[in-house]
């Protein structure tokens, strides 16, 4: 039996700290996994920066009220679940993610979560496990799923080569340059078509 | 974090097996887990029974097209998956379990599958991994995932005991009182009430 466990931002969402930065003005808050590739040093960053210019969680979960899904998405997900099982395997956190899944339908998500202080600041995050993309698929293997999994940046690669298919999906030339093994889809109708060939559909 | 595991017939379905029982005349196909609690037992005699009446996969699935979820169960689960996340556990079948996951608002459901002959029977069942609800508790722990089981049946309390708390939901009275460590709940009422103590809302 086959599940597929997909990404978020820039699969689905566009990226939560890029709006941010641009509705902050906080240019910094721009950099991702793409840009950096140890989650933890670019989390320790972004914290900084928020502290330093008071920026709240309220603030962060107003700008993802504003954002919409990518365009299609939404529509590519509720094709996606009729045929197989979804797992949204995100290094976002739970505050920041449930509105998005709200607007994909509610589906299950694995990710993270942050310490809030009394005064609506981000005082730190919590990793539920190191490598949680890459242990998820583990874990669902060993319950003799066959994985078919998606991502856009150097934080899905090592849950894409646990997976028995990887796919990448928009991802940045330098992703697609080193990881010249996974297939790449630039839309939706591209990945339908790659994910059509991996369910056997 | 936390994550609800539940059970699918008996929590927000009917049982299948019952309907198809009742719509084909053929008693013995009543029986369910709560009757034997060996599951492959229970399977092996109900695909002799389909055989020797012939009854094809696709009249069961006229079945349970005709079936309607628990009255409040698609209310429940829609507010379940607004307050965390949900992976729904059964020993059913894909080809059973997804006309309910549609009515359902496809929640991800791990399960079973069947195979079927070029005449449309059933020629045999495949078993995912053995005790898979409990299987796949284990598999959520390593995750780091405080996990809330709730099922009705025997084949529900390998996960119900593996999980950080567990809820019976409508239980028969031999299930209770064999396993009168798990709270139960009569009503989606009760299952909102203890299942908002657990989750700490």
């Amino acid at each position: 039996m086959k599940i597929c466990c997909f990404d978020l931002e820039g699969v689905f969402t566009p990226e939560v700290w890029i709006n941010v930065a641009l509705r902050t003005g906080i240019d910094d808050l721009k950099l991702t996994t793409r840009d950096i590739s140890d989650y933890n040093v670019l989390m320790k960053r972004r914290l900084g920066l928020l502290n330093q210019y008071g920026i709240s969680l309220k603030k962060i979960q107003d700008v993802i009220a504003g954002m919409d899904l990518l365009p299609g998405a939404r529509e590519f997900l509720d094709w996606v679940r009729t045929e197989t099982q979804v797992i949204i395997l995100s290094d976002t956190f739970e505050e920041f993610g449930m509105p998005f899944m709200k607007k994909l339908g509610y589906p299950t998500l694995f990710c993270h979560n942050l310490e809030v202080g009394d005064n609506g600041m981000i005082t730190d995050y919590k990793i539920r496990i190191p490598d949680h993309k890459r242990e998820s698929v583990v874990a669902l293997k060993k319950l003799n799923y066959e994985i078919i999994a998606a991502g856009d940046s150097y934080n899905d690669t090592s849950m894409l080569k646990e997976a028995h298919h990887g796919i990448l999906f928009r991802p940045p030339q330098n992703v697609s340059d080193e990881f010249p093994q996974f297939p790449v889809a630039t839309d939706y109708g591209e990945f339908k078509a790659l994910l059509s060939e991996k369910l056997e559909l």
